[in-house]
């Protein structure tokens, strides 16, 4: 079984969730600059998720460069990340247009980690499918990026209901911390 | 004729089906965990939804990995079965908004049923274009899951009108009948 | 410039174009089959317009298999038929929403209309840039098909401020011209 | 790395932008064609934004052509551009819905200045790894279309608040020059 269409399928919902999130920033009925502050919460939440997204579009790439054959539990274990990631339009949804509360500020980082979560058993089952000698599990190493978000994930939640600036502060270093260009797969394929 | 336009065009009208689908949780105005509880019959049909579509593009992909030239009638019979996937969205959609009412689990099933037989004529236009000795034909066999699969359509379809419950039972049971991976095609392929 | 992102990009906006317009099928608050019924129209009309770019994709994916080099004319040439296809969902919905009343029948006349006239211009481009030779002028002959279509939206859009039946009678019959496979282009290019 | 699924992916993204931003034009509930007359500035910026997210597509197109290798900050400056387009079909329908007011149409200047910095940003990185002999840095030459689009859109934004009208004519402007075919890359590939 080819890579080909669990990229494209891939490259499909992943570029339809980036772009359907845009829809929650409804067009305001106003037409000045003020009738726009009410939207600067959900702006703010949709930049967040949108760097995410593409986050996720990045490593997946990466990841399924090292990839040769795609085997069914392989299969699944994509869709079920595409499952949690296709949540992100809705609870960024909610947490900007309650103003980053702390309930709506916990489930967003509850499906995240549930996509980090997702996104390390596609991980394991790729190294698995590639044998002894795989190329993911030299080029991820010690994975740290990948130990160190979970555990941001699960203190963003529990700060969320202390104080959201903290709790956004967490997401935002998970996502600044993956922006730094992953050389580990790009140097290993070399 | 190539297969590769088919697989793009159908890859991506099941991407998108399975990512507007979650259009349908719409979000609450309030921004508490509470406000959440109304919309787990919507996010429970959703997730039975999401895997549906899952298995689809999964034998999808499967049954076109045998085939190497497309004609009219398997263009249409492609476009047909996308068809009654398409309402999918809307069933599920009027299922979750009703807390799994009758006549929406009814139609449910139905919908179901349909984009089922869909899938069967795709699948013997397949076959009988391949001639007498089709891969595909020998991959299926006997397709004991194609066979029960309107049988408990059908079934849940009756059911719905008595208990949701045992009409739910029956759609879940179908889902998972398919999630277990399809070892046929794969086999026949090596 | 090679054919390759053309496709994708076409196959990617018919594939959203067909998707959304369920969307203007709307999730009823009733919970009976009772409460489907006002949804009749607006679901004939889907279906209609399903065939519709349908026929489209279908007739798109065959004279693009006669193309080997793409020029920029032939790209904007794309993208103006694109254009009116977009437009589709909106004409469906309204013509759906208002049970088939006469003025949104005959805009509905007036987009398939312009689609195929942006259609044959995309066709002229492309035999041009295909010189004396051109595979595709070969295969579509004297184009009857293309011929007749705008004689019948434009009887349909005439015959919708006396009849909305003769009316969609006229747009029903040019969909099933092109629902007979087209032999041409495929028994050409073998 | 490899720039196929970039382009799979910005296809992806600029396919659902183009078509999204019909959903801003709503069904009305009238059927008469004086229904239709308040939706005539949002179809109108419609096909302005239309052409803008074609023209953007096309340009993206010719760009990728030069391209051999992508590296880790392409890939972020694509998504940058993209983020960028993504706010359209959100400005298209606030510029559309208040027929044109001063404030909507120089924030719709706005994004579109941004989505020029953008590729600029990404067109610089592709020239830089390219080296010296940087074939789209040939194709380019003083980029006097490049140079001049970022100067009209800021007039445009400046003319916002004085008449619309001026305004508007800066943002067509823009989209006439770069409509013209862009033989530049097409030349020097050859």
């Amino acid at each position: 079984m080819q890579k080909g269409r669990l990229e494209a399928f891939s490259d499909g919902v992943l570029a339809i969730i980036i772009t359907i999130m845009v829809l929650e920033i409804k067009v305001p009925h106003g037409e000045t600059f003020h009738d726009l502050l009410p939207l600067v919460p959900v702006f703010l939440s949709y930049v967040l998720s949108f760097i995410y997204i593409g986050i996720y579009w990045n490593n997946h790439h990466h990841m399924m460069h090292t990839v040769t054959k795609v085997n069914g539990a392989i299969l699944w274990a994509n869709l079920h990340l595409l499952f949690w990631l296709s949540l992100v339009p809705f609870v960024t949804g909610w947490m900007g247009e309650n103003h980053f509360g702390p309930e709506p500020m916990a489930l967003y980082g509850f499906i995240l980690l549930m996509a980090g979560v997702a996104y390390v058993i596609l991980q394991n089952l790729i190294i698995k499918s590639q044998g002894g000698e795989s190329l993911l599990a030299k080029a991820i190493g010690g994975d740290i990026k990948g130990k160190l978000s979970p555990v941001l994930y699960i203190a963003g939640i529990g700060c969320s209901f202390v104080s959201n600036w903290l709790s956004g502060l967490m997401y935002v270093a998970v996502a600044l911390m993956w922006l730094i260009p992953d050389k580990r797969i790009e140097n290993k394929m070399e």
